[in-house]
């Protein structure tokens, strides 16, 4: 049974693709702490070693810190802490003894990670230091949840960095902004970067830079962020270092951080009403091998198969094939297509006759013969080639629904029809924010980071001058 | 300043290299839950990704579960949660809300995860199901923690399967004993394997095979373990499939898990009073490359320097070079050592004149000119001989350690002086091995399930006939 289309039902295709395509199964007792399922998990493991590549060739190293975290050391951070407080799971007991003081599970690691950094700092020499850690989190949100979009627990890569001045500090800010654009290219996932508007900056941060992706449905998903939190952290947990100058100096900090939610924007855009499409580098299946067969050809397209196998192995290629009885092929294909494969190649009698071997697109349902001969090199090309087709669509995705918005009512009128996201003039104003927001369920994205855009009106709400060009949509 | 010798005082030595090693550093607010400093948790990486290998080629598919387990999941396998009862951590409280119901942080995973397979699991086409997930794991023992050896948050694999009949899982059982053997021979940790007495059994297990290495103050160290859970939970969670024959029946089922503690393993076994010894596989560094400059030919050193990087890396070897200013040749020697990189290459003016280079190993101290033309190959010729001899190295510590003990007294002689393990006679009574326990401190470790032994005698304790071989020895 196919599923919805993405495009005019994403919420219901979303909700069914996640087992149906063994990325997520919800059915645990603990509602938004989901079970991340294989076809799922593999999609994070490739996106952490994508992480590393990038960190380990920036000097970034991994570490593994507490999940627990003192009451006291929220405290300390107060307006830091502040946003988090509602969402705090705490452990208030051990056995059947009370603690006596109680701890958080980490909603982030700021406070724990800054307290070891204090520790570990003693020089200009120590610095910079960029330590990385892949971890569960707890955020116990008490409003609706959604699988990979809002999870009481999830995972996620955080990274958090210290440095001898501002200069160096911002210069890492556009590493973290290269190491993340990386990541997302490999992933085909479209997005914008925004420099987030006070009101929606990180607490405890000078400024925050955030991605933006768009799902099929015209609402925001923000896929990651990147803080510059200048001095406030290490004045707070006192990571001090003694400079060349022979002074001793608070280190400026930024810090990083993209999770499990990348999964959900991988799925929902290259998915279809058959499954999903996996960017074939972050595929544990690759290829498929499917041999058909009939009774007096078995063999001979077994052992073909088996061959093929065995030659796009070594070619580095990841492939499985398929020789489960008591399955159609069509069963299979259908399977197969669900879980994302990119590329299926059927091997039958007839194929073996004209030394060829059939192919199948995941990405465009293409099919074609390819010579014995040059299967491995089709395979490379077309590896790339489905990466660029998926990359391409992202974008159009994205490209399609922004609109331009002179007016508040040409807003207003994105928001009542096709949801997207607008491009317009703010004024800077809190007030107007929250009065967009309250009317049009839009927020203010923010100004772009990645390219340099000037205002060229007044502020489409109040008509003031004195505007920033920004983007206004409805977010997860 | 050198550390302690590891055979002399290994407690001294094991707190000490730690830190110093960039292991582990138990500075942090909750005792037993500390940071995996970078160069441990490589380690951990390095565990991962071979467990992966194996995983992949014998049908394992990773996945994870939530951490929260309801009270009511743990109550309902009462026989196997009464012995985690007093290390649960329990969250009681989200913000300033009290639950209505607990949740326990998993101390294992059973209970969720037969949830989970209980509605994954229709029909005997469903089986085998083999899912392994690495996580954190959470258990509060209220007495002494050791960094590593015992600690109250760690990292962890667990894999979890079930099968259409017991046969089936016996052959399961025997496979994650050469998955074992595969991780523990590239990490050339020296062990045995044992089916543990009854009395040692995993709560609800038919019977528990361990894995024991034996660290050099001549205690045992359990470095992982595997479990044949019969039917014992399939019973209490439901588990069950529609078999060929037409009939409903309940899975059977195994598990195997290995932790951090390996990580413990891998430095107490290998590590000396100059620091860590890393087999080169899990070294993520495996060659380091220091150049030996004075005034007049520093260009041309550090240019040969970086040449001879580039030549490393291309063939694939995990190499880097030194050029820290403002640090002499010899503190950064010391400082390699310490970190365990198995390898170092100096570089100095001579060597240049010399079209040679000098090679100094890090597990025997052994310095050698290697031509210019023959660094790749010798480099990774000693890959493999240092692997050879870190593994003999350990297999000795083990085998100098085993004694045959004819008597009690034997026995007695063994604890009083070097500790180890002793090879004897046990009736199988479990009153026997509780006045042992108190008398010794020695606990029986049970019998071979590697190699084929047969008992000797009567018992060592209370001299009856009808016994088997066992091994004594204090654990951690």
């Amino acid at each position: 049974m196919p599923l919805e289309n993405p495009k005019s039902d994403f919420s219901k295709w979303y909700s069914e693709v996640l087992l149906r395509a063994n990325v997520v199964d919800v059915r645990t007792p603990v509602k938004g702490a989901n079970v991340l399922l294989p076809n799922g998990y593999q999609i994070w493991e490739g996106i952490k070693s994508k992480l590393n590549y990038f960190f380990y060739n920036t000097g970034h190293q991994n570490a593994y810190f507490p999940i627990f975290i003192p009451e006291e050391f929220l405290e300390r951070e107060a307006e830091h802490f502040e946003g988090f407080v509602p969402e705090v799971a705490w452990v208030t007991q051990v056995g059947t003894t009370k603690l006596k003081q109680k701890l958080a599970l980490r909603p982030t690691s700021e406070t724990i990670m800054y307290h070891m950094y204090a520790q570990w700092i003693n020089s200009h020499a120590d610095l910079p230091l960029k330590v990385n850690q892949f971890c569960n989190i707890i955020r116990m949100d008490t409003g609706e949840t959604r699988p990979l979009l809002r999870d009481r627990e999830f995972q996620w890569s955080e990274a958090h960095t210290c440095h001898v001045d501002a200069s160096d500090a911002s210069k890492q800010i556009k590493e973290s902004m290269d190491i993340y654009q990386g990541v997302f290219d490999a992933l085909a996932i479209s997005y914008m970067t925004f420099r987030r508007p006070p009101h929606d900056t990180f607490a405890g941060a000078d400024y925050s830079i955030a991605y933006d992706t768009l799902l099929p449905d015209g609402r925001i998903l923000q896929i990651g962020t990147t803080h510059n939190l200048g001095q406030s952290f290490s004045k707070v947990f006192d990571i001090k270092f003694l400079d060349k100058d022979g002074e001793t100096k608070l280190v400026y900090q930024t810090c990083y951080g993209m999770s499990t939610r990348v999964i959900a924007a991988v799925i929902a855009l290259h998915g279809d009403d058959q499954g999903l499409i996996l960017p074939p580098e972050f595929a544990s299946t690759q290829v498929v091998l499917v041999p058909i067969t009939f009774k007096k050809s078995t063999e001979a397209v077994i052992d073909r198969v088996k061959e093929l196998e065995k030659e796009l192995m070594d070619a580095g290629i990841r492939v499985k094939a398929d020789f489960r009885e008591n399955y159609t092929p069509g069963w299979k294909f259908s399977e197969w297509e669900m879980l994302g494969v990119p590329l299926r190649i059927e091997v039958g009698p007839k194929d073996l006759k004209n030394k060829s071997v059939l192919f199948v697109r995941r990405d465009t349902g293409e099919k074609f013969s390819v010579k014995d001969s040059e299967v491995v090199s089709k395979v490379n090309e077309l590896k790339k080639e489905i990466h660029k087709v998926l990359l391409e669509r992202a974008n159009n995705i994205l490209d399609e629904l922004i609109f331009d918005v002179k007016t508040y009512d040409d807003l207003k009128k994105m928001m009542n029809t096709s949801r997207g996201i607008g491009r317009g003039n703010w004024c800077g104003s809190l007030n107007c924010a929250t009065k967009i927001k309250e009317e049009t369920k839009a927020t203010i994205r923010g100004t772009r980071e990645d390219i340099d855009e000037t205002p060229d009106g007044p502020c489409i709400y109040c008509e003031k001058k004195g505007t920033q060009m920004v983007y206004f949509a409805q977010s997860y």
